[in-house]
């Protein structure tokens, strides 16, 4: 069983964006300080960077029900996006969140339609 | 800031729930073999320990968004706990799952609500 | 095939360690300020976070290379130990620190012998 | 702050490795069958799968202390490679944790030299 393409590309995203999100937390934000260290600001690229990497196992694992958590990481993605552009001088953070929000966002299409 | 109560009670089930599925499918499901080695059940027992081991550090960032992820590990830990179920000899496995999918599913009420 | 009572003590301060250290990070620290949120010692709280949740992990599996990972942990339970008590205010993260640093360092001994 | 390009480069062959070993396992191993489900096999890809994912989070921290965990990672990386090449039909796996493995040992010399 390989993976399709397109979980294969999400899988890459979200690996991606939490790299990013870990990366620029611990170096960037941790150096900048200001609203950089915002405790909400903060937590939020770090509970990003974790459900990200956790949704990239979880879609590698195989089993349908990755739409569940792809779909809770759209919501962090976005979240993240918003707060990274609120604080400035973030874009990479800002650009690869919402391109794995979205990429996370269509592969749960399925779990929206159903609610 | 404190976790209150009930967040630090799912955190709890979560992590024991984490450590049960892991361990019993590297220790329990290998050696037993048979339907114990069945693809989907075994994908499903790895994805439960991922998901649920998020879960608990993204409720331990204390982000809002923590509702979206534990509405992912409920329908894990119910799918992991019928799966255990049927495969049999699986007990501890599928009362962890029980418990940590009632108590996720609580704190994502929320989300279901709103859906 | 049962953990030994060791092996799983040394889990269950580990998994602790972890979630003291994630928690105390995103919670006291990024409120407290000041020292707390010194690059170096928030990095190595979420470093010692990470590692001691790998290292549960690893023990749970049930490979004997488990050791060399409870070596390096013991080495960042050391440092994080030593950081939190610099900064002050932190003597719940310097207790479980310690304590799990010597688990895993008891754990590691084989290494250390053979080095 | 930002990665050394060696360092960079170790973190996207842990990535990988971690990637590789974690979904063969899922996928090409549980299919397969017979001796890719031999438990020292199956147990030594999933810590390994961890151990890789953790090492690249912990060097993106950007820690000095990362070199510890680079030394267990390299022990892991070897152990996995030797295992996949006696159960055969794995090269994809053999391949990515040998370069993985010869990276982690070169991070970790320092601490092989202080040993």
């Amino acid at each position: 069983m390989k993976l399709s393409a397109e979980v294969q590309s999400c899988v890459d995203l979200c690996t991606a964006c939490s790299a990013t999100c870990f990366n620029e937390a611990m170096n960037h934000c941790l150096e900048a300080g200001g609203d950089h260290l915002k405790p909400e600001h903060f937590r939020l690229m770090m509970a990003c960077a974790e459900i990200c990497r956790s949704s990239a196992a979880v879609m590698l694992t195989g089993v349908p029900q990755h739409v569940f958590v792809c779909n809770a990481c759209a919501e962090f993605c976005r979240a993240c996006a918003d707060s990274c552009e609120k604080v400035g001088d973030m874009q990479d953070c800002v650009d690869i969140c919402r391109k794995c929000g979205q990429s996370c966002e269509k592969m749960s299409s399925s779990v929206r339609k159903a609610a």
